[in-house]
């Protein structure tokens, strides 16, 4: 590792094939560029976003985007004038005149980790200029004030409504930006408003499935990889997925059973093609849901049969005690990305504002493997560095530098974020 | 000084009054940022600008407002990403869908120093996605490569001209930007192009006035002022101006007197009306011109008759030989920033891209005083600490916080830039 540019080292056997795709993105900047402010011109980008990747040399493929992150207190504060900057443009490019903003956050009172976020991100807005103030959803008495360990604090107000328009007490906010996934399902209070919702209650985790965003990726992908002229397969997780899945009363198991059998050969298949020898695995995740529960990694089809009590349990609820029906089988991505001198297995998590990538940071877990799920407990984050991240490519420094590794980073990540972009026009 | 974070020291005379503005400012933050997301609704930013600020501690004001700026060499390079970001969103803001970009320089082979400035401004252009080549206005024969002190090179290459539209050789850009002050006139294969030229050609400095620009700050800082509730001669600068003054042959000289008389009077009523010990003082320069020639400050109304045969060739003539006829009388502002143990008089120049502020340094010169122009021969420039810079007031941190200062000064280089917007809507 190079502690001194807080970059992890990727596995010694696939940096040349990284290296591969470093160079033909570096060489084709420019085309990239042009064809996604057209993309943007087309399909306005999300509010915000993150999205977590995989990086296995060979190749690189977002997993996960969620367009209500958490997790702003993890990007390092010298990211914060870009962020600024950018929720501005963001604002900018939504309709009407916007001067006060109400976030609506996850209903946490003793999540003081996602708070840390909500006070991040209501910081970052009043430094760019609007009034920001936080409502509840949960029903509350009077206005909560939790203390933080940073010494910050945030301040949960109850949410009135008044004929179609949210408003606290003595705030009326022309702009109402979730950070809630609405897992739990659209609250009643939230439908039909007139303030502009962003993103839209259309995205939460009760109607949004992680098989539609991947659909629309597949598209993106395929379209960008024709741009650029490489197998889009490079930049593209294989998936399929299942309707009705009852892990407890083992009800869709064969759907299950035989979309890991085919989708596990056509992974052979294309390690074969690239001659890769690692083991193909697949990912059996809950469709609609977030948090990194109900995941498991599955190398063989009859790991799904001897699946026991516990394991089912674990795939059967998700947050808030939603239970597992649809189900999304993800091609694994191994990360050969590993952090710091005990070779902790580390993913890189990119965060985006309105089209722009903003800064990051690596999930690294200590004791997961380079085939397995690193947003679990025990898991923690390395700031990415700042000068070097995502935007700044610079093909007269060589493959080995660190701010052409991550251009690539973020172009994967605003793929995923186009795809998320086109996810909300289809239901906008 | 407070060489970590790089802040030229205010005189202590002047930290009270200061800090009585800056209160001003953060408390009425929102309201600025509100006020300023209207400005730029109704009138949009320039592509770019540079704005020199004088700070007097009771007073800070713009003095000179660069709709050409070179000295992007001179910013910290840690601004990079907010640059990049900002030059994505002035390209955005403009007509047609844009993907190659034309820089016209000033027509320097020579002056290496201005050059490196291009090269920053391409290398930035190229890193916000955009396929970017210089077209030089000097008649060359071929294409010229210049190799600069940083290892970097400029290719200047002949512009041409095909009906209405500006190319080189092989490059057919959508957008061509300025980099040249048009001070010795508007080249005629610029004129009637159908392609975006900006900024446009009528703010060149063949046309433009600084009494023009002055007077639409002074219509800003009124709005401004009567917005936050200050007497607007605290961010203001008086002035006048002559018509023609020719310095040789000593016409125009009673208008010149005259008008240095009124001045000196309305700044010593201000400066009695706010106790203020310092003499007043005004620049004489010229109306239309650049790169501090020009420029002359005058304490008593019997200077100007005495002026030397020395001290009127200078101020006879400004770049590339252009003679001075116009002439402005504006209110001289005491810079009472010093940088260093040696107490080297400062001022700050901000950068501004779009409607953002995007960075800046201090010029200093240390042959200079408080009251004289620091853009001479000798001076030097130090960087702004970014990470504080202009844009993230943080009340909770107090009146000392440099960020907090810095949001004061990016306050007032907005304003210089919603007067350079206003003067270019009108010429548009």
């Amino acid at each position: 590792m190079n502690e001194k540019t807080n970059i992890p080292h990727l596995a010694t056997a696939f940096i040349e094939q990284f290296q591969q795709k470093e160079q033909i993105f570096l060489q084709a900047q420019a085309t990239i560029e042009t064809w996604f402010r057209e993309a943007w011109r087309d399909t306005p980008a999300p509010f915000y976003a993150s999205v977590d990747l995989r990086n296995a040399g060979y190749k690189i493929a977002p997993i996960d985007t969620n367009l209500f992150p958490a997790g702003f207190n993890n990007l390092d504060p010298k990211f914060e004038p870009l962020c600024i900057q950018a929720i501005q443009m963001a604002v900018e490019h939504l309709p009407g005149n916007i001067d006060k903003i109400l976030i609506i956050p996850e209903n946490h009172t003793r999540n003081l980790f996602y708070l840390e976020n909500i006070a991040s991100l209501q910081s970052m807005l009043e430094k760019a200029g609007f009034k920001t103030r936080i409502g509840s959803l949960m029903s509350l008495e009077e206005s909560q004030k939790i203390e933080l360990e940073s010494s910050r604090s945030v301040l949960l107000e109850p949410v009135l409504r008044d004929q179609n328009r949210l408003r606290l007490k003595d705030f009326e906010p022309e702009l109402i930006l979730l950070n809630n996934d609405l897992a739990a399902g659209k609250p009643e209070i939230l439908e039909n408003i007139e303030q502009t919702i962003t993103p839209p209650l259309a995205l939460g985790w009760s109607s949004r499935l992680k098989s539609d965003h991947f659909n629309y990726y597949q598209q993106v992908a395929q379209e960008f990889a024709t741009l650029i002229g490489i197998d889009p397969w490079l930049i593209d997780p294989l998936f399929r997925n299942c309707g009705e899945v009852d892990f407890m009363k083992r009800e869709g198991v064969d759907c299950l059973t035989k979309n890991v059998t085919a989708l596990l050969e056509m992974i052979h298949a294309k390690y074969d093609e690239h001659q890769l020898s690692d083991k193909p695995f697949v990912m059996v995740k809950a469709d609609s849901g977030t948090y990194g529960m109900g995941i498991m990694p599955i190398y063989e089809t009859a790991e799904i049969i001897a699946l026991n009590r516990k394991q089912r349990t674990r795939m059967a609820t998700t947050k808030e005690g939603q239970k597992v029906t649809k189900v999304i089988i993800q091609e694994g991505v191994y990360t050969h990305e590993t952090w710091g001198s005990d070779a902790i297995v580390a993913e890189p998590v990119l965060y985006l504002l309105d089209h722009q990538v903003v800064g990051g940071f690596y999930r690294v877990h200590s004791a997961r493997s380079t085939s397995e799920n690193l947003n679990a407990p025990g898991m923690g984050f390395k700031p990415l560095a700042f000068a070097d991240c995502c935007i700044l490519p610079d093909p007269s420094q060589g493959l080995n530098a660190h701010q052409n590794q991550f251009y690539m980073y973020g172009v994967i990540a605003r793929l995923a974020l186009l795809a998320a972009a086109r996810e909300i026009a289809s239901v906008a």
